[in-house]
């Protein structure tokens, strides 16, 4: 299969898709994008890198982030994580108030906002600090993307805390259940933190290698969750990944993937390799309209679905 | 009708019901207040006061404060605060964050936490800074107990902020609606201060005097709010006063009236006089148990029921 | 005070209000009313009658039926009710099936369509059959009207069942949880039977003299309810007697009362009258637009209200 | 690798888990089942059948039944069924009324009760009668496990319906939205005969072909779904297939499938082979305990997981 002509396939084929979505527009930073942008980029486990469209172009990583804070957080607390968080799909809209509540603040799943947020404040529990809790999972980011260049746009988060109420809500309320253990204004800090780092499909492909992988990062030879976790976090991307269109995404793309509202969204087909798109105008669920029907064709040409 | 012998057959009866109940304990200041204590105080329109028991023990006011909050927000902005606060009841315990976030961030009604919370809002919206709203509202309880001695427990207000999470959470939420114009943290402090203001049963009858003249207060001769306002408090006092025992409290007692988790109940026959009663164990429903006993004695005794 | 006059005065002042609202019209029996209709009657304890408009024109009661149907299960179990019917105002709209289910199947009060069906299930307990236990319900209302002429109208009821599958969903969703004992098909028949009983605003006037005056009717000295369930029936119709618009209905009217999507509302003055208003359109809450007017009004006019 | 020593070792292994789950007791026909039973059989594409354990003991498939339906439906409707019934995870327990209301009387998706209680409605909608719709659903059941002696125990349905007042409860609520089209009491009558389908492990090993064969018998050749049809069904099993428990699954198991009250859950890898698994005994879930660690077991032993 020559990957590379099958991305410049798709790269032509979603054409016609461009100017049907909307580009997230609850912060100014995210509603100044220019939204007919697209770029995808595919990295195997033997390292090998392709890619179509602007893939060195930086954008918001937004959600994707949660994928990389939850596996820093499973391979430091292990199952005593489940306490804390669900893995089920939560069927109400990312950011609902009423299944937190009626669940007594465990929040479903760690894709769903409060779950993010959590997942936060227990990295929270291990660090000195703050600064040192966002340190350690931007490094952790890092080190999955092998890219030490990538850092967090301060801009677009102090635009997201400006904006984010809802989220501060989610935490209080967690915290108000005693599932929160540190300051909710703080921790929500460090979450819009997380989603504002800005990364490029590249990198973004090479980060899910030790998801496609087992666990373990098939070019460094260094194992990141155990095989266990590995599937745990496969699993949950593919039951939660997509909002309330983790349904729609699983059959359509047939991939564990995790989108953000910034356009972007990783897949992984496991055993073989890591997978990033970015097109940053939404369908009505919040996902890369675009990003979402090229990972379609992907799964459609290569026949690489799990299904 | 003799009301003093009245008040002291009911200090009486009320006896045998010490220990049924448990003194509000989600946080230390009250939790620590001595359960077998008992007061209540009637003043007539004429200005004639009536107490038995602990009529001048100061306790903390709680959410009888909502109803001076809402008595000064109505007389500031009139029917213009219906757009951002409801009118009916809500059926939900009286925290709950459920229904605020099926209605768009409004609150059903101004005497559940999220209803106060946006009263203080929109009261901040006319004042100066955080600390002259705290006053302006503590200085018209002043006035309608007229009494210049009333303050607020700030050891109280200081441990509520610290277990006040679900508030902050509510406060929140209505940001993020745009329902709630000011910072969340900040309102709800004031919020809190307001619960912690510390008064007698004494003062709390005398301050119910203008809901029990149609508004204008009997003694001084001032206009407090007009007699379509005072009505309103009223109903609202009926239908929404005791939490999700309002429709229990309007069959038990029979008049429009407002509770406390301090204990502290207040009341009105309108036409006629202001009433308080005090007694910190609370029943299941979180309304102090031995004060509803005590005044549903009073309505049977005297016949002044409403229905 | 001349109450003639002051229903002469009503009758022209609601004049500009006609064409404001909608004729319920769910189904096509009350879809064809003609809406520019009006009366409205008062009987006095004393048996006097005042009415003017379309006061002998026959309607469909509609809920204000489930006030009857309540005071006959309330005289015949009193307090081992509310182990199967709650008293306190829903916050929901009428038919709301959320609250039902997070409830255990135990509606919130007997004036929600849920409370309703349940009274009606009661009741059927202690009859032979469901031909019966209508007959019974009937019989009563007729006792209460002193009108031995009041029926149902068949075709409104066939209609009803119809299109009352929301209806039935909460008779199967209360049987589920085992809080109905019979039937749901066959109950909820009987319930909108009892909804489908025609009267006029005389005879309801007439009806209502029972509740205002402590459960004796005043004509005939019979015993109805003690005085105890009279008050508790005038307090449930002031906090829950207008679906979700009761808070807006104590307010604007200040009297006990219980409207019908019919266009009726019947309304009680403790120790004095019964009042009784008709006027097909309803407002968007469901209750009668010009009825809630005209009851308003007589309040405003008489200074009868309860507050 | 050995199929048959695979199964053999699971069956020893599972032995410690007997009697650590509860055999459901809603109805008195399957309260009766002896629990500590299992079974468990595969069935590769090429028709080759191993099992273990009380292979040819027939039980009650239940909603292990909805995969059947909903296979039918889709066939019979393709896209057009979209606007019925969704495709995302519900979140809810398995039989909430509160999303279905919220949602329009919408179902999430076809394997909550719900759900197949609408498939069932739509295939109504091409059949004679209620009896033909029944026999359409049982004919296509036997053809997809090659076998004609299956059948529906009657007496299960009788206890089903007995004690279904919820299901009857979202038929009528999803009649009340327009979104059911025949009687709620047939459909939800047929429905209750298609979950007491009797089958045992083999029949459902074999009947799992056409999923783990992109929509086409492997063994007749005919094709019962097109491939995306396939690939649709397997998703839902995926991320819906078992209640309030799907991520789990998804975790543990690795497979698309569907489990039912009576113990038993069907399974699929793709493009290798079906799989069926009983054991009466669930787990707080609903799921067959000893069931799912069976499956499990042999996605661990063979390496068959999908992630």
């Amino acid at each position: 299969m020559d990957i590379q002509q099958v991305l410049d396939e798709i790269a032509d084929e979603v054409t016609p898709f461009f100017g049907r979505g909307r580009v997230a527009d609850y912060i100014p930073a995210l509603a100044s994008i220019e939204p007919r942008q697209f770029a995808m980029a595919v990295t195997t486990l033997g390292g090998t890198r392709y890619s179509v469209g602007a893939a060195r172009q930086k954008f918001s990583i937004q959600s994707v982030a949660k994928v990389f804070a939850y596996t820093l957080a499973l391979r430091s607390f292990g199952e005593a994580l489940y306490r804390r968080i669900g893995v089920e799909p939560s069927g109400d809209p990312f950011n609902s108030l009423v299944q937190l509540e009626y669940e007594n603040g465990i929040p479903r799943n760690p894709f769903i906002n409060a779950g993010a947020i959590l997942v936060v404040d227990a990295l929270r529990g291990i660090c000195r600090d703050d600064e040192h809790t966002f340190d350690s999972i931007l490094e952790f980011i890092r080190q999955a993307a092998d890219e030490e260049a990538i850092t967090s746009d301060e801009r677009v988060a102090d635009s997201e805390v400006e904006h984010g109420y809802r989220n501060l809500a989610l935490a209080c309320l967690m915290k108000s259940f005693d599932n929160l253990h540190h300051d909710p204004v703080a921790v929500t800090r460090i979450y819009f933190r997380l989603c504002a780092v800005a990364m490029n499909v590249e990198e973004l492909s090479r980060a899910m290698l030790y998801l496609a992988n087992g666990g373990v990062d098939p070019i460094s030879g260094g194992t990141i969750v155990t095989l266990g976790q590995a599937k745990r976090i496969n699993a949950l991307m593919l039951t939660c990944g997509h909002y309330d269109a983790s349904g729609e995404f699983a059959y359509d793309v047939g991939l564990p993937g995790k989108s953000g509202v910034g356009g972007g969204i990783v897949a992984v087909v496991p055993g073989r390799l890591g997978l990033a798109v970015w097109a940053p105008e939404l369908n009505e669920r919040g996902n890369s309209l675009v990003g979402t029907k090229a990972l379609e064709l992907f799964t459609t040409k290569t026949g690489l679905s799990i299904f």
